[in-house]
């Protein structure tokens, strides 16, 4: 019987979230398995929701990563796609059912019994863990291939914010030259949506609730224009403008200024979640024939595709580098929102074995 | 200069919406306009709304009534498509800007500057009266050709309801064999919301909040399946298995029970316009990536297909004639849901001269 493979990471251990050093083991690599050292993992917003048990669903110890990259040591024995040496990078989830509609169409992310890269418990009682750690294995078909020449560092970001923002883009027909999309909230998320927007051809208007934003969304993001959300004659001046908004704010906050914002038959899009529900009113959804919906990261063939769009027109991330001992100073600056527009880990070169 | 057109109908003065015999003058027969004797005109709740000034924009006096058909009396120098002795009908509008993305669509029912049948003060100080009364004088652009063959008394219903519900079914892509529809509320919108859903080839299951109208539903209305809203285990049951929901309720109701419903990428539209907000968790949406969305009417290109889809499919609303002076008892029934499924005034042969 293969061995599994010793890992070191940093996981949280309680709801205070701190994170520290832990051994662990992953899975032998099985006959569809691959296993990478890994180099750098982004920090999502998520990965802090999910060390201080923000969802309540937390099954500690949580080491967290879901926006990982590095690169090839070993393969299984059927493994088709790769070889060692080869860059590749893993996102939110790592495995799905394979058997119904939603996998059939290459949308494992919505598959009822899709496997979260991490703080998932699998039926035999092993955990997932993420990519806060030196090495990990994963099935060849939740791998995405690196695009050659495509940064590693400022690039894996784009596997959770990038495709987050990427899918509904494509799915809402928000990728069309001539469109004007919005864009909520200038995060993790929200400045790559800007990118791929810009890269559909679409004028992107960002809407922010901070005026400190617009020169940076502007002069290095590529956004046409700003709209600050309490700036109440701005948005009135910007009524029924917009095709499209991808809304990528998870605190609490009123729709209709936004929905004011859509063309008729104009589309909200909500990749951020707010705990509590929102409120929305009837009337002028039904007016505009408007559509507020939800999207949720994207599955592996669009998130491949995603990757090599992003290649293909130099998008990435814009990202502050970190060393793995500096995480838990990382969290606190992400929750005050602190960080330009993400932190990315340099695992390869600081995570060291305890 | 031509001659004004004179008219009676029964108006409501004030908010108590009692309705009563109102003589008044329609425009001349412009180079365009088409003058047509009315023959019935179906009872629309916004009909109650308006007289009752429930959405606080009454002007009175108001003749409601926009599901309108009639015969053809006089038509202009300039109208192409009719002639004395041609069966026609009017909706909901009757005149909009013609020069807006809108319009140029086809989809004049968006149009900013739509003009209502009814309870409209246009820009020369003259209001728009509805279909309670004898005569009738609209664009011909605005006016819809009835199908040969096809009834004029339950055909009328379908210039509000029937268009409402057929417009989102296929504009939201719920128009097509395999699907499974369902259909909340069975009023006047919702029983024709059926019959429509089971023309297009869908699997229909109507959600109420009534077991008393299982029976009807499926017998008469000719839905596959029914599911009373109330009932926790049944409505959890179904959970995951429908592709989209028509919601034709205007009561607050809570949306999370019908989200439950959808399978992932279904779409719940609502063409009743409940007057609070309603609340909507976004996780369910995102998760799913499931769409709220609105719709209001139709175009007139649109209603004039749908209205030709109905005679080709011999789909008519259920309804019960009434004399047109029985139509303060209608609303008082109408407020009570107590009607199978719309009242429909039989004006040709009830309202007289005063």
């Amino acid at each position: 019987m293969a061995k599994s493979v010793s890992a070191v990471g940093y996981a949280a251990r309680d709801p205070s979230g701190i994170l520290s050093p832990f051994n662990f083991s992953r899975r032998a690599v099985a006959d569809r398995d691959v296993q990478f050292k890994v180099l750098y993992c982004g920090i999502c917003h998520s990965d802090l929701h999910s060390i201080k048990n923000e969802w309540g669903n937390a099954q500690y110890p949580i080491v967290p990563g879901h926006e990982v990259v590095g690169v090839v040591t070993e393969v299984g024995a059927k493994v088709e796609k790769f070889k060692p040496g080869d860059k590749v990078g893993v996102g939110c989830l790592v495995n799905s059912c394979r058997s119904c509609d939603q996998c059939a169409d290459g949308l494992e992310n919505y598959c009822p019994q899709l496997v979260l890269t991490y703080n998932t418990v699998l039926p035999d009682g092993s955990a997932t863990y993420g990519g806060y750690s030196d090495v990990m294995v994963a099935d060849e078909d939740f791998v995405i291939r690196w695009p050659d020449n495509f940064p590693m560092d400022k690039g894996a970001p784009l596997l959770c914010a990038g495709i987050t923002t990427y899918s509904p883009l494509r799915y809402f027909g928000l990728d069309k030259p001539g469109l004007h999309v919005g864009v909520v909230g200038l995060g993790g998320l929200g400045h790559v949506a800007v990118k791929f927007a810009k890269a559909f051809g679409t004028k992107v208007t960002v809407i922010s609730t901070s005026a400190a934003k617009k020169k940076e969304a502007m002069e290095i993001l590529g956004a046409d224009a700003f709209l600050i959300s309490r700036d109440a004659a701005e948005m009135q001046a910007a009524a029924g403008t917009l095709d499209g908004i991808i809304d990528t704010v998870s605190a609490q906050h009123p729709l209709p200024p936004l929905l004011s914002l859509l063309k008729a038959h104009g589309k909200l899009v909500l990749v951020g979640a707010p705990e509590k529900p929102l409120e929305l009113p009837a009337f002028p959804i039904i007016a505009g024939r408007k559509t507020v919906a939800g999207s949720m990261i994207g599955g592996l063939k669009e998130t491949q595709e995603m990757i090599d769009f992003a290649a293909k027109h130099n998008i990435t991330a814009e990202v502050e580098m970190i060393p793995m001992d500096y995480v838990n100073t990382a969290m606190e600056r992400l929750a005050k929102a602190d960080v330009k527009y993400r932190f990315v880990i340099d695992v390869g070169n600081t995570l060291k074995a305890q």
